[in-house]
């Protein structure tokens, strides 16, 4: 565990509302976090041709991803690349739980593009019970005992053999048709979960034809949805519920982007970052008095 | 009087806000009129350094208008340069009145700025009833009358001169220091004006020491305030009222930047410009069915 200074701002995602939010924040004289991937939003460097992005007529998403990355370095902004699992408010200020690591940040901004809210049956119940969507950050609660991790890319087949280094028994569930290439100590089920079932903890997961007891169950998405990030988070579909100030029910907590409701564009989303960012300015301020 | 074909989406405004709505209007293939001033925003032109608009690091005002301007020439979108002063519904569609051309547009974007809201006392009681924001428009119907040009820049001493060609007697009452120019036909007045006053029509200007006897006030201040020029337009202090979709209380009419509210920054009002027209587009697809 590496405990880090507190900082204003934590930014979460580095899609455009991300990066304008954390430009916006850095101009504003405010310490800042930025959390996501160095390759910006995967979804932008991949858009064939942007038209609307007002002052870059006709340009790709690559080119329109080197001109945002140069604006980024240009304030001197890193970008920190772990996924966060968890937010929770503590008084004044918020816990953020990134893989192995715990930051913490006085304000909020998710900017995590938009998740479909569903989950398991029993999920939402039994997390913190048994249910978590970090192994890496859970693993050494499990020795000898049994851990299911459910991944929902080929990429958290590492998490899975991670934790064969703890759990006596550890079972891997591929969400995805890709191979899977894991060592002989994990039992891979290709079944789809169908619900999390337990008592005061987990004690089983129930699949199409069959169940396996266990006593964790390591449920690994892409993205995590909201509600479950920040906890109480109130929601509307798939959006967090907000308003023109890009305000939450949380205090402290603010939104941007593709998670805040449509339209999904990148113009919209920047510019949402940008309100965001200055909310929690003034939110820093009138914490301050 | 010209009357020109109906338009999908008119958008009053070329900040960054009417610009953004204008660029993805067509991209959306509506057909569009923009009512503004060629050199675009006169604010953005005169900034000095922008520093957190996504994608342009440490940028001066003036070459972002230049980016702004090819992008709008990339696309074919002309301005007319005409000051819109009365926009009014007319069952599933708008007039607007522009100068001394009626336009008709299916939605409206209102992308005019920060107007501040305050008004003579009886300017808004008698609007339509001797208080008029275009004297071009309604010289004619003061032949023989007495007419009073309140003008709040230089510009509008033209519209004093043309009021000649038809009042009996015109004043001129300048709201700024600069010297004034007009024929001897007309009667500078250097007091402010203090109420409009009357019966069923305008009978009376009173100013800081004296009362003018006037048919009519003409009230030319750069911009009009949006309540004014959209009549029932629900404010909420200098701004409209809106939403996440940037919807106003009058159905079909929209708004994006400055004058939806704080932070007055060009990125927010380029989202917002965005969001104003696919909401457009929504709305007129909703209307065609």
């Amino acid at each position: 565990m590496v405990k880090i200074e507190r900082v204003d701002i934590a930014i979460i995602g580095t899609g455009p509302a991300g990066l304008e939010a954390a430009i916006t924040a850095k101009v504003r004289n405010k310490s800042v976090l930025l959390f996501g991937t160095k390759d910006l939003s995967m979804k932008l460097a991949k858009a064939e041709q942007i038209n609307n992005y007002l002052g870059f007529p006709h340009i790709s998403g690559a080119d329109l991803a080197k001109h945002f990355d140069e604006h980024l370095k240009d304030h001197g902004i890193g970008i920190i690349e772990k996924k966060v699992t968890l937010i929770f408010p503590v008084g004044d200020y918020f816990s953020i739980q990134a893989e192995n690591d715990i930051y913490e940040a006085r304000t909020i901004i998710l900017a995590t593009g938009v998740v479909p809210a569903k989950t398991f049956p029993g999920e939402e119940n039994f997390l913190g019970r048994g249910v978590s969507y970090c192994a890496t950050c859970d693993a050494a609660l499990y020795k000898g005992k049994t851990a299911v991790i459910v991944g929902f890319s080929k990429k958290e087949e590492s998490e899975a053999e991670f934790m064969t280094e703890f759990a006596a028994k550890t079972y891997y569930i591929p969400i995805y048709k890709d191979e899977v290439n894991l060592s002989d100590k994990i039992e891979v089920i290709r079944e789809r979960p169908v619900e999390i079932k337990g008592g005061m903890k987990v004690d089983t997961l129930v699949t199409e034809s069959g169940e396996i007891k266990t006593d964790g169950v390591f449920i690994l998405r892409e993205s995590i949805a909201p509600s479950q990030l920040v906890s109480g988070l109130e929601m509307e579909g798939n959006h967090v519920k907000t308003d023109l100030q890009m305000k939450t029910n949380i205090p402290g907590c603010f939104v941007a982007g593709d998670i805040a409701g449509t339209p999904y564009q990148y113009i919209k989303a920047a510019g949402q970052g940008n309100i965001a960012a200055l909310s929690a300015v003034d939110y820093l301020t009138k914490l301050s008095k």
